[in-house]
């Protein structure tokens, strides 16, 4: 064995009984799978990496994404010995050895899974929840790719966990863009949590599928430090590079070994036994007297200075819609569609700044995301059909430092939810984009329809970020003014957003010069103080059915003010007082499912004093295919008939 | 070319002339994507599948799955020319070339993607949402084979569509699973919605990751009766059967060819010219003169009688838990965790009702669903780390007439939320487990934690399905025995559901007698009526914390009543009438963010006459780890402490 071999063994031995007793002073964690990355890892911190310890997430630091989350406690170890810098309740400092015992613990960076946003800025982003860390490494790999920071990104894949069908569509991604700066290393240990893994993900299996994703695939023994090094340094050629690693899990410790270990600390009592059987293992291999403090050999970083200038104001409103044929023409037919506007607000944004980039999923015509698409395809990304891929690489951008709007049709961002919640978590300045949103896309029916989004963004639109904002910002604007405002402001703002681009023709309501405040709220039509009047809240396109509807109860003598709730949270307080100071009572018109504008303005009603009552109308069955908006309307009960009707009930109710 | 040939081109071209026509009159729908399966469509539904189109559904019937749901005009055309039974408003009939003229209109089932809740069987399961039809085609496999049916199931998948990873989780599944009933058969017709598709989506390339995959593959010409007969006559021997058909998108249309017209119908003023070179394309290929009334010769069904005996009552909680060491061993060391009693009660079900079946994401360790795989493996499979997969084969399970439990983690369940949606809108009695949910399984941190779960599953837990009844019924049991209960409930009831099986052990607070109706709640202690006392609200582990809170309030002189609102849709009225015989306040604690029982309460009381106010405490901020359930109901203020402080400063106040 060369002194190299020696030397790495010696180290992924130390880090792996690091690993053991810190997992068993948290009582929870996986000490067999970090055992099993005990000598990957060690190659890739000490040897392949160009990084400074002191300063891990420098833009021209290589990167390492932990796709298998909960192997961290050996990334941890090595941390520990390297003295890598990070942020505990005393300030940024130096890691030690000493904090390993603080895994897991409420007082603690040092969490369960990586998690940038807890002080730990090793991490680019939170993983944890599985088969979202290829796609995180290619944003990352494409925003290092435009400011050419000679960063690489290594990216560990557990083998059970490349059955989430998001690998491969990160693998089709990465090589649909040509990307030669992330490395994809599965870590073939052969045991899922709960049995062995399926032939399926075998490391013969797994190396067949990547050569057929066009990926240079290389199968090695993962805890043999020559072949890992080989492995690393070989050149791709012109495709994207694969390594297969076939590990042990519990790595040196035949009792740790098989099922039933998995997420399972070794007992205090039995820590002493697996530490010297680690121990005689390190004398077996010659490695019990090298000096690991000699260990760490990775190289600097590359040089680099920061290249992007910095953000201009982009163009207005009016100017943007004078400068595109089309638009110009549907607003002087006296309509344009908020999902266009969108597009020539991302289009103009582009122009103002060049961290703006944009991912899109087949969609591109659809969401107008073409527009920018055109205008800046080298800062443009096809995501195709894969909506999960397509998120998580915008977390990775955003860890990059790009502004990322993330574009398709709102139903189906759904199924990229987790990779939202993995994003919110760890912290990502992402910018969701879903076209086609509600019931007034008709003829395409409830398969196309996003109904159940505002739910589940407003959940996290009460959670407080680590910026202290709310983690989610939810944008319905009811016209092409009010979104092309929102996603300028999007841009602008450090945080996470989802505008709903509605698809449909509407009248423009406002001017350039109107201001769409995050949390507020516009009145566009108001009753007299104490006319006993009636309060409409909705957003998007029922603004313009509760307008007419406004028409109509006025004419018969009902005075009604109207409000465009276009953002979620809201502060609600004044509408609370509009209804106060009108008949007491507020009808909300969404054509969501329950958890939007309703639920918000109940809340908030139930826990004041005195509050007025809040009528929620909103889509209460499972929409169809209809030949336009007003069908579909009248079948949920959401037309401007079910709004008069419902407030002259309750008015003379 | 054979008279089969000819036949075969001469239906084709009638269906296709007959889908344009259709979308023609909805002025919207896929007419180029039905144009490149009109041959595939030809042969499957008129020579290959055993079928009765008087009766689609039969249990032993074939079964098309159209995973690319946009191109159902074809399909559409080809149920009209064979007179396939549907229920339009006027009752069940046969359907006529006439209804076609009512696609995508408000009040016919024939609608802009499949869908048998609208009333039409010859599907199976909704599609429209891409990605998840093979995923569907082996759930009913998976039924077909179990019940040995002899139907099989064939699944037409856009190349497009192929990006999706759930394809290729659906792909190894089926492997995995080694169903031979499923035959997969991938339309590269070389396009998108916005673009050419990319080179890892060609046929090749399809074709190397299907072997990959390990399955027999094939690639033909998708417009050549002969092969696409052949194809799908070949037997596949040990492996599952893919069929790469490549394929004309617009086929016979030349000006209908290339991109820009991806789901747009042929304008009224064109469709003469476009249906003259069809007929003219007929003429050429001799197909003009074959009565293609006859072309019909799919044999029919196979003779097949129900096996499935009826279903028992399965014991009851204690029995079940006499019958278990180690859940003995837990009651009666005084606490069980709702996931143990959900396998427990899995287990029991599967014995007395053979329609029960289960798939778990390998974490069967962890929800407790072993406890039915090792007992019932011919009705368990395994998942393994695919989620979205999953929750699709789900729905197909439950088309194929079983009663699936689909488990995992709570928080991997909201990466098949895409999937689900299109299982509710289908109508699928599918019933999901969800542990680990809530904040306190504390040491795994924010990626293992559902906590928007219960706002997203809130929103259908307030559409009506096709049966009447809330879409989602959502259940978060507070103990042992009412977890048993509601599991064994979850089973009898038609319609989908979601438990939230703790991961903590929790001190049994119910009797096998006790009952737990679906939108009901329990009242565990009440102050006497007028006391001024306060009533707190709460849901699994934190009814135990608020029973905590409770004592400790009652002793500093507070009278608490205390409710477990263990379901979602909750009848609301008596918990209002219970705060308004007390001090008119109720506080809900739930380790959620924003969306469930609070907003539930809030949104009856805003809309109630003589509200009571509601003060919710949920979760506001991203967790983190910690060592015990404590350091994170404190971190996240919902311990008991906070509880009463809460509490003390509102009656105070």
């Amino acid at each position: 064995m060369s002194s190299e071999d020696t030397a790495i063994h010696a180290k992924a031995i130390e880090l792996g009984k690091l690993a053991v007793i810190a997992t068993t002073a948290a009582k929870s964690g996986h000490p067999t799978t970090s055992l099993s990355l005990a000598h990957l890892v060690t190659v890739l911190m000490y040897r392949v990496m160009r990084w400074d310890p002191q300063h891990p997430e420098a833009p021209n630091a290589d990167r390492l994404i932990l796709s298998e989350g909960h192997a961290v406690p050996i990334v941890y170890a090595a941390c520990a010995d390297l003295g890598v810098a990070f942020t505990p309740a005393d300030g940024r400092r130096r890691m030690t050895v000493e904090d390993l015992q603080g895994l897991r613990a409420i007082d603690s960076p040092v969490d369960g899974h990586p998690n940038p946003r807890l002080g730990f800025p090793f991490f680019d982003a939170a993983t944890g929840s599985l088969g979202q860390g290829l796609s995180i490494a290619a944003g990352l790999g494409l925003a290092a790719r435009l400011d050419n920071t000679g960063r690489r990104i290594f990216c560990v894949i557990g083998d059970g966990e490349s059955r989430e069908g998001q690998i491969w569509e990160a693998m089709d991604f990465i090589a649909d863009q040509g990307l030669r700066n992330v490395v994809a290393i599965f870590n073939c240990n052969q045991l899922g949590q709960s049995d062995f893994v399926s032939k399926a993900q075998s490391a013969e299996s797994l190396a067949r599928k990547a050569e057929a994703f066009g990926w240079d695939t290389v199968t090695i023994d993962g805890h043999a430090p020559a072949e890992i090094l080989a492995a690393l340094d070989r050149q791709g050629g012109e495709r994207p590079r694969c390594i297969v690693a076939k590990t042990v899990k519990g790595w040196g410790v035949p009792e740790l070994g098989g099922t039933g270990h998995h997420g399972t600390p070794v007992p205090q009592d039995k820590l002493g036994s697996v530490i010297a059987t680690l121990d005689r293992l390190a004398r077996d291999l010659g490695a019990d007297t090298v000096d690991t403090k000699q260990v760490f050999g990775a190289g600097k970083p590359q040089a680099w200075h920061a290249q992007a200038p910095a953000a201009a104001t982009p163009a207005g409103f009016q100017a943007a819609v004078a400068g595109d044929a089309k638009a110009r023409s549907a607003v002087e037919a006296g309509a344009l569609s908020p999902r266009r506007a969108y597009g020539i607000a991302l289009r103009a944004l582009g122009e103002a700044n060049p961290a703006v980039v944009a991912i899109d999923g087949d969609v591109k015509n659809s969401t107008y995301a073409e527009m920018f698409a055109q205008a800046y395809p080298e800062r443009y990304f096809e995501g195709r059909i894969a909506e999960q891929n397509m998120i998580s690489a915008g977390a990775g951008l955003a860890a990059g430092g790009k502004v990322p709007f993330v574009s398709t049709f709102g139903k189906f961002l759904i199924r990229g939810y987790d990779q939202l919640e993995m994003a919110l978590i760890g912290g990502a300045n992402i910018k969701l984009v879903g076209s086609h949103v509600g019931v007034t896309i008709a003829a395409d029916g409830p398969s196309q329809m996003a109904l159940a989004d505002v739910a589940f963004m407003r959940a996290y639109a009460h959670v407080q970020d680590h910026r202290g904002q709310p983690a989610m910002t939810v944008l319905t604007p009811s016209d092409a003014a009010s979104a092309y405002a929102l996603t300028v402001a999007m841009a602008a703002y450090q945080g996470a957003c989802y505008l709903r681009a509605l698809r449909a023709d509407l009248p423009v309501l406002y001017k350039e010069e109107d201001r769409f405040p995050f949390g507020g709220q516009k009145m566009l039509r108001l009753a007299g103080r104490d006319a006993g009047g009636v309060l409409l809240v909705a957003s998007g396109y029922l603004v313009h059915t509760c307008l007419e509807a406004a028409e109509r109860l006025e004419a018969s003598g009902i005075p009604v003010s109207v409000i465009d709730a276009y953002a979620l949270p809201m502060e609600a307080g004044p509408v609370l007082q509009t209804a106060r100071e009108q008949r007491g009572v507020i009808f909300v018109v969404e054509d969501v499912y329950t958890g939007g504008i309703g639920s918000e303005l109940a809340e908030a009603a139930a826990s004041a004093i005195a509050p007025p009552r809040v009528v929620s109308l909103h889509v209460g069955r499972f929409p169809k295919s209809g030949r336009s908006a007003g069908d579909l309307l009248r079948y949920v009960g959401l037309s401007a008939d079910d709004i008069v009707k419902t407030v002259g009930e309750t008015v003379s109710g």
